[in-house]
């Protein structure tokens, strides 16, 4: 495959869960910041909040970077050319989440090219009004992702990704067959075990419903695991619609505030 | 600041708008897509669907992806587990655009490193019922938004940014006081002004509301620009709503499919 240092630093990306004590200077921080901002954007929605109280963080990171998506900013500049926001707040996230993702991915690359490592904690959308209120972010500010970062104190493999055919397709979305399905999957899980990666985790997601555990390390890998995810969890609008309407996102507009 | 090669492609790229007749290798395409799937996932739900009818697309670029949120694939993968899909389609969504937003950010830093370039167009959702028609999408399949690329037959400037103080901020989120709202827009229009950027562009969004033109191309910069799109477009959650329930996503359970 076709090579070079940009791509050799995105390719040898994985997620760090564990750190050393040392704290990245200012201007390192700094550099990966600068580089996120620089990404594009439809209206330039993300911010950042920084904490570098390390002993809170998760791994015990030194940086943990809240990634926000921010109309808050947006509207005061609107305010101030005697705008008001018109657009919907459903399209205004879909806009909202790139502009905020495309930075936090360029965070991500440029902390791997200055030899930190980093991890996305996703948990934020659904502790958004606690976060809201510990932080005071005003209205009109979401928190939709946690970012922690540091020096890597673990050097794990890369992790197995579906078959590039799984997902490059060309001109027209194919029918994707049931032996297709099945290979991307056993490539996904038999990666994961061969790196006994759930094992060294210690997770198995337990069962929340009417179903008994079959599983163990030994054969529990990546497609039950995220099943029981997305099989299990945040079964209701309301998980989300109500940490955004908390922080004053109304996703439909005869909706009440909270 | 800090540099290296990394840093350097991330600080030096802007959106391309203009492209030589050069078609990329299919060795290049596959060095961009997989340090696009290589990003860090949630559930890996980002898929790609890519055009190379060059004669088709904006600015006459070689390739253009559709990125896709694609919950296709993942419901494949978990029925063939015994499970289904409990969690919410809008946290879904939320999920699948950081997926599919990391993908497609990896991507265009890739192609900056192989010298090309690229540009996101935002408008894929609001055509999502054709292009899905078009393209034999299935349901729970959405393009999230289009990525051109192709090598530059242009060198513009990197694009100015929000002050570095406007974005990061640290533990909690400051009061921002109207004179650094002001400084912010300042940077901001200055900085388009002075590379010519909406008169090159010959664009000036026409007002749709009652309200006199008093712009010109040697006033009219990003702060107005950006108002005049979140003042007067999509202004109902319909605009979004229909084309997500048109690809197979409920944004509320009671939600009727059309």
């Amino acid at each position: 495959m076709i090579t070079n240092p940009v791509l050799e630093v995105m390719m040898n990306r994985k997620s760090i869960r564990a750190y050393t004590e040392e704290m990245p200077s200012d201007e390192v921080i700094e550099a990966v910041v600068r580089a996120g901002m620089q990404a594009p954007f439809a209206f330039q929605m993300g911010s950042l909040l920084l904490s570098r109280k390390q002993e809170e963080h998760p791994f015990g990171a030194p940086l943990m970077f809240a990634i926000l998506v921010d109309s808050y900013r947006h509207e005061a500049m609107m305010a101030k050319r005697g705008w008001s926001m018109a657009t919907n707040d459903l399209s205004l996230l879909f806009f909202g989440i790139q502009d905020a993702a495309y930075m936090a991915q360029n965070m991500v690359i440029a902390a791997e090219s200055l030899g930190m490592g980093s991890c996305f904690l996703g948990w934020a959308p659904y502790e958004a009004e606690e976060f809201a209120a510990a932080t005071n972010l005003p209205k009109r500010v979401f928190p939709l992702v946690h970012l922690v970062m540091g020096y890597p104190a673990e050097d794990p493999p890369t992790r197995p990704r579906y078959p590039l055919s799984y997902t490059l397709y060309e001109d027209a979305y194919p029918r994707v067959e049931d032996d297709v399905v099945a290979a991307a999957m056993r490539q996904m899980d038999e990666g994961y075990l061969a790196q006994d990666y759930y094992k060294k985790e210690k997770i198995i997601i337990p069962l929340e419903v009417d179903r008994e555990e079959t599983f163990t390390y030994e054969t529990y890998s990546w497609t039950e695991h995220i099943s029981r995810k997305t099989g299990q969890w945040l079964k209701t609008p309301r998980d989300i619609l109500d940490p955004l309407n908390a922080c004053g996102f109304k996703i439909l507009q005869d909706e009440q505030e909270e």
